[in-house]
C-alpha cells in the first residue's frame, strides 16, 4: 500500500473507532452532567485511536466471516480500551503527576474543569470502560450460544490486568518513582516503564481483538509478544526522536529528556544500539505476523508506521 | 439479639470481609512495589467493611444451602466492593478533592505517600476491584453449568454501574459542584447527593448478595430500594449528629457542616422533620426485608444499627 493510501485508510479507521467511542459516551444531564462533560472533553480532545484501531484490525485478521454478534463485543471493548488509554492521561496531566496544562494544544482536562473534576473524570472514564464492558458481556450472554460470552469473559480478565498493578498502572509507578529521585532509571527499570506503561495496553489491544476473533492459545501467546515488541520499539523510538527529531514535526521540544536528566534508551545504550534494537523488536514483530492467515497488509503497514515514524 | 451479642457478631463477620478483601490484595514486590504497599494501606486502614458485610448477609439470606461456587464467586464481589468503596475515599481525600489528612486516625493515603501515589493508588484499587470481578467470572465459567455465570454477568454489570457516573462518581460530582459554589445545595440536589454518593453502593452491597445467593427479579428490585432507603437514612442519620451529636463519641467536631455553611437535611428540613424522615425509610425498609424468606435477626439488627446509631 502506498503511503497515501495507507494514511487515508488509517484515518478512515481511526475516525470509525472515535465514533464507536462516541457512542458509549455518557448523556450530559442532571446534576453528574459536568463530570460526564469533562469526561467527554477527554476522549474527543483527539488522539490516533491507536489502541481501538489495533483491536480491530486484529480481530478482522481471524474473524474471517461477518459475524454480529462478536463484531457488538468487540465494539464495546474498543470503547473501553479507549477509555481506559484516555482516563490514563487525563491522570497523568494532573498537577500532582505531570502538571501538563496543555496536551494536542488544547487544555488539559484538569485545566479546563478544574483539578478535582479532572480526578472525577479519570475515575468516571476507567469506571465507564468496565460498565461498557459488563454491557458485553450482558448482550453476549446466551446460555444456549456460550462461546462469546467465554471469550468476552476471557477478554475482560487481560484488559484489565493490562491496565493494572501488573500492566500499565505498575508502570506509571516505576515511572513516578524514578522521576521523584535523584538517580536516574537504569536499564532494567526503564525497560519495565517502556513495557508496562506503554506496552501492555497494546499487547491487551491485539490480544483482545485475537480473543473475540477467534484465534487460539497459541495465537494469543504471539500476539503479546507482538505487543510487547510493538510497544517497546515505539517508545525507543520516541527516546531517539527526542535526540534526532524535527521540534518542528513532533510538535515538542526536542532533547527535554536529557534537559530533564531522564534516563532513556538512547542515554544509556546509545544511538546506533538502539536503532538496532527497534530493528530487530520490528523484525521479530513482523516475523511472528507473518504465521498468521489473513490479509495482513494494513496492520503490518500499521506496525511499521508506529515503528519507523519520524513524528 | 442483645447489643453485646450483636456487637460480637458484627466484628466477626467485618474480620472475615476484611480477611477475604486482603486475600486478593497484590503482593509487594518489584517496580511496582510502592503502589501496591499504598492500595493495602489504604485498604488496611480499618473502617467497617460495612458493604461486603451487607453483601454477605444478603446473599445468606437468600442462599440456603451451601454452595462453594457460588460463595467463591460473592468472595470476589465482596472484596471488589471493598476496594471501590476504598478507591472513592483515597481520592476523595485528595488535596484537589477534601484535602484530608486524616482519616480514621491515620495518615491519609496521599499523605503518607505523596500526591501522585495518592492518584495511582485510588485507581489501582479501582481497577483492581473489575481484575477481581473477572476472575470471579473466569472462575465460574462453565460451559455445561451456566447459570452462576450468568448471575456473575448481571451482579458485574450492576456494581460498576452503581459505582459509575449514573451512581457513586455522579454524585460525588454533584457535592463537588455544590462545594464549589455561593449557594448551598436545595433539596432536590441534596438527596441527589446522598442517594447517589452513598446510597449507590449500599444498594449494589444488597443487590449482588441477592444475584448471587439466588434472589428473583423482584427480591432483587425490593433489596434496590431497601438499600437506597438505608442509605439515605443513614445520611440523613449523619446530618442530625452533626448537630446533635457527641464531639468525643462521634469522633469529629459537631457543628461543622454549619460552620462551612454546607446544605444538610437538617438545614433545610429542621430536626423534627429530619427525624420523622429517617423513622420513615427505615420502617418501609424493615417491611421490605420481612418480606424475604430466612433468618433476618442479623440484617435488621445490622440495618437499625446503621439508621439509629449515636456515633
Amino acid at each position: 500500500m502506498d503511503n497515501k493510501d495507507f494514511n487515508e485508510e488509517l484515518n478512515k479507521r481511526a475516525e470509525y473507532c472515535g465514533e464507536v467511542v462516541k457512542r458509549f459516551l455518557p448523556e450530559k444531564e442532571g446534576y453528574a452532567s459536568r463530570v460526564c462533560e469533562a469526561m467527554e472533553y477527554s476522549v474527543l480532545a483527539g488522539g490516533k485511536r491507536l489502541r481501538p484501531v489495533l483491536m480491530l484490525e486484529t480481530y478482522n485478521l481471524f474473524c474471517r466471516e461477518e459475524d454480529s454478534a462478536s463484531l457488538e463485543a468487540l465494539e464495546h471493548f474498543m470503547a473501553a480500551i479507549e477509555m481506559i488509554h484516555t482516563y490514563s492521561l487525563v491522570h497523568d496531566d494532573l498537577p500532582a503527576m505531570d502538571n501538563d496544562e496543555y496536551r494536542r494544544g488544547k487544555l488539559t482536562t484538569w485545566k479546563r474543569y478544574g483539578e478535582g473534576m479532572g480526578v472525577l473524570a479519570g475515575d468516571g472514564l476507567l469506571n465507564l470502560a468496565f460498565e461498557t464492558i459488563a454491557g458485553a458481556l450482558n448482550k453476549a450472554y446466551n446460555p444456549l450460544k456460550i462461546e462469546l460470552t467465554g471469550r468476552c469473559i476471557r477478554a475482560a480478565g487481560i484488559l484489565s490486568e493490562k491496565a493494572g498493578y501488573l500492566g500499565m498502572i505498575g508502570g506509571q509507578c516505576a515511572d513516578l518513582e524514578a522521576e521523584g529521585r535523584e538517580t536516574p532509571a537504569d536499564i532494567d527499570e526503564l525497560l519495565y516503564i517502556h513495557e508496562h506503561k506503554t506496552a501492555c495496553l497494546i499487547e491487551a489491544a491485539l490480544m483482545v481483538g485475537g480473543i473475540l476473533g477467534g484465534a487460539g492459545a497459541d495465537e494469543i501467546e504471539k500476539l503479546e509478544r507482538i505487543g510487547s515488541n510493538v510497544g517497546l520499539a515505539f517508545q525507543i523510538r520516541d527516546d531517539i526522536l527526542d535526540v534526532t527529531g524535527n521540534s518542528k514535526e513532533l510538535g515538542k521540544n526536542v532533547g527535554s529528556d536529557a534537559a530533564n536528566g531522564k534516563a532513556t534508551y538512547v542515554s544509556i545504550n546509545g544511538l546506533e544500539a538502539s536503532d538496532k534494537e527497534v530493528q530487530r523488536l520490528s523484525e521479530e514483530a513482523e516475523k511472528l505476523l507473518e504465521t498468521f492467515p489473513g490479509e495482513k497488509g494494513f496492520i503490518r503497514d500499521l506496525i511499521a508506521s508506529l515503528i519507523l515514524r519520524t513524528k
